[in-house]
């Protein structure tokens, strides 16, 4: 009775005993690890979309910070940088760069004139509507073929991963 | 009877009609939008690994070939270019730096002796095994709370969404 005990005995063959995680990436396989997906997926989407947007005299972090606040006005520039991936840093330079051609505005928040608030210009506006349907196009591209249902199932699983690794509560 | 036609007439009209397409990026909403939720997860999931990676000396492009090549032995640059999503002249010099450090030889291949192959050493595949931990338990943080059907099925969507955007068949 103590055999098969005493063989796999202590905590590390709990472990193992316990063991669904497969032990090396050629045993889950790359086709089945979704960091590497995502990053296949992401990579030639980042880079389709920079490559567009040279037309347009635009950036990516700027495309992002035009997007977002299309979405969700009067954002900090540290809410800004997190909703677009981009450095703080990276972000003051993009907005500096967005105000000079007009299309974003920076408003004293009332209850604190320290924090400001981003805003898109009328003119920023139209900048990402012009660019907004390539990206439309694009994405209707990456998800060819796949149903309604899967896409709410995708969706929903990739909602609760941004919530699994996310640093800030946004 | 011809007020509305009017009104909302012509080949505007009409995709107004089809559109199943939402028309902005604020209709269809940040949270429902694959590729913004997508970039949010890589963003973290790569800056995270790269963080983690400068005690090991290596860079990500290095631990992505290392990686890539635990799995499929044999590549030539140009497919571990499109495996490890980074630029064939990035992964030629990240190559030189892995050869240096006796991680990676490459060999030429039988029936043609300009192409070469690339292959992990015995310190190469160590090399890996020394990160691959870190990366498991960064990949279960990644996924907790979700179980195996809805892996199973993000999964699929994932491998048909980089079969929808790749340009190689690889």
């Amino acid at each position: 009775m103590s055999g098969p005990k005493l063989k796999s005995g202590g905590a590390a063959a709990h472990e193992a005993d316990v063991g669904s995680q497969p032990a090396t990436l050629g045993e889950i396989g790359l086709d089945r690890f979704a960091p590497y997906l995502m990053n296949r997926v992401m990579g030639r989407w980042n880079a389709d979309i920079q490559k567009a947007l040279r037309e347009f005299g635009l950036t990516t972090a700027q495309m992002r910070a035009l997007a977002v606040l299309s979405v969700i006005p009067g954002l900090t520039i540290m809410e800004l940088s997190v909703y677009t991936v981009t450095e703080q840093s990276t972000m003051s330079r993009t907005l500096d760069g967005l105000e000079s051609q007009g299309f974003v505005r920076r408003v004293a928040r009332a209850d604190d004139a320290r924090a400001r608030e981003i805003f898109l210009t009328d003119a920023g506006a139209a900048a990402f509507a012009r660019v907004w349907p390539l990206m439309r196009d694009a994405y209707e591209k990456m998800l060819a073929g796949i149903g309604e249902e899967e896409r709410e199932a995708f969706l929903g699983t990739l909602r609760r991963i941004v919530r699994n690794v996310r640093r800030h509560n946004l």
